[in-house]
């Protein structure tokens, strides 16, 4: 355990792993290159450790500590104490939650090593909103998919505010980058996997109909916002699938697509095998 | 058609519609107080006008002329020319999407009148994240959701970022406030409808047990992101129901339970009636 050290200078070099927090494209590139990502109040801090990250340091307001007692006594890494004037002049932002932690990455598994023990997986291309990231992550965790692979333009799952959205679930469902793109699906495939893209386009089948009885092991790809599944990404899927849309409407946000496509494969969604999502579930 | 006017100063009465954008609590009393809301981006403005509101006036930079010139000649309404700098300092944002249209507000259906005319109602309880009541409207549009009701402490549907992230599905998803609550939501079953509350309370029903072929008429309530449905509420519905979660994860975000459920009731996730969400879209 570390003793809390009060800290009142904004450019002490011990808050550099908190510095400018709200310029995410300064942030993008520091943390993953630093080995570092940052878990956001108290529920997110926790669950971080608990997943096994080791924690740099934390920065914290004086009313946190008492709050933060366990997990400082059971860590060595520093504690700062900061008023929280001086959190916004470090990190760029009014801290609302209170507490920040600096965690350490870890590799990351080959996606290979992952799929070996996965039935369910979800598969993102080219997403590159956070938020999206996030809540895709939380529906995962929640359905009962067993992994998430990332193209390699994906973004960073370990980004702040995927991290906050995800309410901790980047750190239970473990994921993996693929190298190459759209190669590496063959990869997938190659596992077992029957792969099924995703796409709001109407020619598509609908999602109930590729899952007669459900395959063993399927992999579902998702698109981003803007463009969708890209043509290279679609070529490569076993399968073109559509959940049906009400006339005139152009698509579904992707978490939304998401969530509902997870529940239609978790098991739960057909009344003859119940809570079938528990069973799947990490 | 009006010929569209430079303005070059921030304090010109004529952008008041548009001032501090940025203050939340500002505009949620002003918007309804003054009767207008604003749309962003040439995308949802366009569908603004489409539903048949009515444009106060449009704010744009000289690049967006072009682009909007239709709009600009089918309407009477005022246009405001200025720089991307001068729409900075008059609602303390950089207005990414380059034009804002201040539309005025109608009134809104009485819930009695709007439910005469649905099958699928989803009713919303103190929602006031605007990205969460956005979402959701946007997959009720998507999955063939009839209508939204809303507790009288939900927050606006016509709030800029609801109008955004919803994709302008708010202006297409009829939808009213209930006066009373809980109480409101007898006229709700009055009307004929079952009432399902959804909650992810292991105790719940799962979700496709409480859907036995479906009944005629069902209303999905949905709680707010950290309190969830009130005890109340919870008592006032015909029947609790959950969609199935992996072992130990709290809750799904409410936009994607949302997604999770208007699929579930749309018909469209039972292979035998193929398509229905398409049959009862607006
Ligand atoms: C907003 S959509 C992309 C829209 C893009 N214009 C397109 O045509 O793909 C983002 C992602 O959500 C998923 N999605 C959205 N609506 C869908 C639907 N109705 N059926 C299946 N997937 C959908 C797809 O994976 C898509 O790539
Ligand atoms: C984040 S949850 C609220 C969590 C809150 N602690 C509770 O226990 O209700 C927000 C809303 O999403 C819906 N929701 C979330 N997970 C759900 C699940 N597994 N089944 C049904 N509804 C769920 C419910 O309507 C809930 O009120």
């Amino acid at each position: 355990m570390a003793e809390p050290v009060t800290v009142d200078d904004p450019g002490d070099p011990r808050l550099r792993d908190y510095t400018g927090l709200t310029d995410v494209e300064l942030r993008r590139r520091r943390e993953p290159a630093e080995g570092l990502f940052i878990a956001e109040g108290e529920k997110v801090i926790r669950r971080a450790g608990q997943a096994g990250y080791a924690m740099r340091s934390m920065l914290l307001s004086e009313k946190w500590i008492d709050a933060m007692r366990d997990v400082i006594d059971a860590s060595t890494a520093p504690v700062y104490v900061v008023t929280p004037e001086l959190a916004e002049r470090v990190t760029g932002y009014h801290v609302h939650r209170g507490a920040l932690a600096s965690m350490g990455r870890r590799p990351l598994p080959a996606a290979r090593e992952l799929l070996g023990r996965c039935r369910r997986v979800a598969v993102m291309e080219a997403v590159n909103d956070h938020t999206n990231i996030g809540a895709i992550f939380r529906s995962a965790a929640a359905l009962g998919m067993d992994a998430v692979l990332l193209s390699p333009d994906c973004a960073d799952p370990l980004y702040r505010r995927s991290v906050k959205v995800s309410m901790g679930a980047v750190f239970s469902v473990p994921y993996a980058r693929l190298d190459s793109w759209p190669h590496g699906l063959e990869e997938v495939r190659e596992a077992g996997f029957r792969l099924l893209a995703l796409t709001p386009d109407e020619r598509a089948v609908p999602l109930t109909e590729a899952l007669p009885g459900g395959p063993a092991r399927v992999a579902l790809m998702l698109g981003a916002e803007g463009a969708g599944l890209s043509a290279r990404a679609l070529a490569a899927a076993d399968e073109r699938v559509r959940i049906p849309m009400a006339h005139g409407v152009d698509s579904l946000n992707v978490g939304a697509a998401a969530a509902v496509a997870f529940y239609a494969v978790s098991g739960a969604a057909s009344p003859r095998s119940p809570g079938a999502a528990g069973a799947g579930g990490p």
